[in-house]
């Protein structure tokens, strides 16, 4: 906090007297805005995945989500926390962490920057649970403004990307199976990394000839054999590489940046807003999920901060419901590429909003994040 | 314009012909806005000075501007251009710049994005008329949604910085009589680097002791020299440093930001957001104005791209009416120094808004930019 903010928030400069924190009221807020509170309630619930998920060491079929709503004069926002177990945060932190927050302290969901400032201040990490109350908060504000977030960015929603669709690793036949039922989307992402990256990208272009994408997640060891394989795969019609090497090495990652004749985009090197300056130079563009970077506002920011750096931006998600992949979505003609299949992976969706049509991520004129409800569940 | 976008552009991909960019209609853009057409309005008009404005090579006791109106749908968005004489751009110009612009071709203002790019690449520089149109857009976007920007930016209006008033370089008992006059103001900015750096301070000192800035003006040529003027200005109570020497000399800046006891914010070192990412290192904040940076949407994602970049933001402006200076206002909560007297200095300002009271930006809750039209001229 600078001197000038300091004296503002003490009081010092206008001869009040300093109070503690928990009887500020909202009258220390504005004072002009309408007098209605802002509540919040929230609700766990299992996402049932279409096909068991299976990483190198686990499998699972469900992904625990919570999801939130503000009700605030007569308008529900909705958001949206996803935990994939590895990722460390449950429905009882999400929980934990919701019930800390006192979001009728504050007089208006426009005092959004304050309001997040203090939800960021709540607890380190928990990102996921901060993303559920942005999410709710942009819902609700752009149903009070009567517009869909695109809109309020002053984005084109013609100018949305093709969406990929992960094709996971498993024997020739189950994989080329998969990218025979995945034939409406226009880009295949290819998790490598495993040893067997050749025979995956072969499989594959024995089926389609459609462009691909890979995600090695730190799976290469060696800068020059990372090099040889990202030339190997550019004369196989790969469009970018994402993560290729571990995010700690740094010197090898600003040696392949400066040599690879393909993109390459950030995924495990960064989170949140302040992890961005530091991929210039050792990457071409960021993934830019809600769920690790707190939600829409801050990715938003981290757009931005991407396309100032002379960097480009792609859209990612975990296993989520329409909720989070709608609120992601109202972002993506900032974004190169989208990774916004997640809804699309679960069977029990209880929201519909964004659509893929022919590939590409399609946006609705509804206001907010522009979702639906089809199923009560907060 | 990458792969993608030059595919979806040109028509390649949806099986299109290729139309030449003339042929194109309001129809390319979104389908599904509300068909009313956007109409540009704009008037030259002369700001009267209060003061006879003295630089070192002129005087003058006017400040030509372009109001500029635009219509859309029952509302009307109000912006301006300033154009001192020494930044190059005129009347005449500026009516030439804004005769190309077609406000038709767009079926919405909430295409702002592609809006702004299309005026900016209507030409090079032009950036005073460029800002006239994004002002306008900005007004009318606020009036459409019927909220101040402040607001849509989700910023706290009691967020304000406290702005400066600036004494010009004149004899002692000019500056001493100019220093009681500005006694409503709490923070005081010097012009220094004349060579009558210390009479100057110690004049104002003898009446003042309110918290001065001080602006070098690329002023001083020798980097030992202005970092014990720094220190020499920090036990006399001034806060920050603006442009202390050429823009040009980055190692001498380097070192002095280094070594400097007080922040140093760069001013004829940028003009827009391409600039910022290189006064990092350089300097501790960035000046931001809207005639230099093209506008409201440039100006924000100025400031969050420097405080995003851990450095400070202060907001200048030109000898301009309420109309822009209003505008710049909207964005002050993310600033922590305003230089914002510039409608101020005339007698004859068209408009009424942003209000200074007791040295605070104090904002109002008028959609838009928050003006009123006190006298249409536009």
């Amino acid at each position: 906090m600078n001197r000038r903010k300091f004296i503002r928030h003490s009081g010092i400069a206008s001869g009040m007297i300093l109070v503690p924190v928990s009887s500020l009221s909202s009258c220390d807020y504005k004072k002009t805005q309408k007098p209605g509170k802002m509540s919040l309630r929230f609700a766990p619930f299992d996402l049932q995945l279409k096909h068991v998920f299976t990483l190198a060491n686990s499998s699972r079929s469900t992904t625990p989500v919570m999801l939130t709503a503000i009700d605030y004069e007569g308008h529900t926002g909705y958001g949206e926390a996803s935990m994939p177990p590895y990722l460390g945060e449950t429905q009882e932190s999400a929980a934990a962490f919701l019930s800390k927050l006192r979001l009728d302290r504050f007089a208006s969901p426009f005092l959004i920057e304050d309001i997040l400032t203090e939800v960021d201040g709540i607890a380190e990490g928990n990102s996921a649970a901060k993303a559920s109350i942005d999410i709710a908060l942009h819902d609700l504000i752009g149903k009070l403004l009567k517009r869909p977030w695109h809109q309020l960015w002053g984005l084109n929603p013609d100018d949305t990307p093709m969406t990929s669709f992960t094709i996971g690793i498993d024997t020739p036949e189950v994989v080329r199976e998969k990218v025979k039922e995945a034939s409406p989307y226009k880009i295949l992402k290819v998790k490598m990394g495993r040893g067997n990256d050749t025979e995956m990208i072969e499989t594959i272009r024995s089926v389609s000839q459609v462009p691909l994408c890979v995600d090695i997640n730190q799976g290469w060891k060696d800068k020059q054999h990372a090099l040889d394989m990202i030339y190997w795969l550019k004369e196989r019609g790969i469009v970018f590489v994402e993560q290729p090497m571990a995010k700690e090495a740094i010197d090898d990652l600003a040696w392949l940046h400066d040599h690879s004749p393909l993109p390459i985009y950030a995924d495990e090197a960064l989170q949140r807003l302040k992890d961005v300056e530091s991929t210039k130079g050792l990457y071409d563009g960021i993934n830019i999920k809600l769920m690790k970077c707190t939600g829409m506002r801050e990715a938003h920011k981290m757009a931005n901060l991407a396309i100032s750096l002379k960097m480009k931006v792609m859209l990612g998600c975990m296993t989520e419901t329409s909720c989070a992949v709608s609120a992601a979505a109202q972002l993506s003609p900032l974004s190169e590429f989208a990774d916004l299949d997640g809804n699309v992976l679960i069977s029990n969706d209880p929201y519909e909003g964004m659509l893929i049509r022919e590939g590409k991520v399609t946006l609705n004129d509804s206001p907010g994040i522009g979702i639906n409800v089809k199923q009560k569940i907060v």
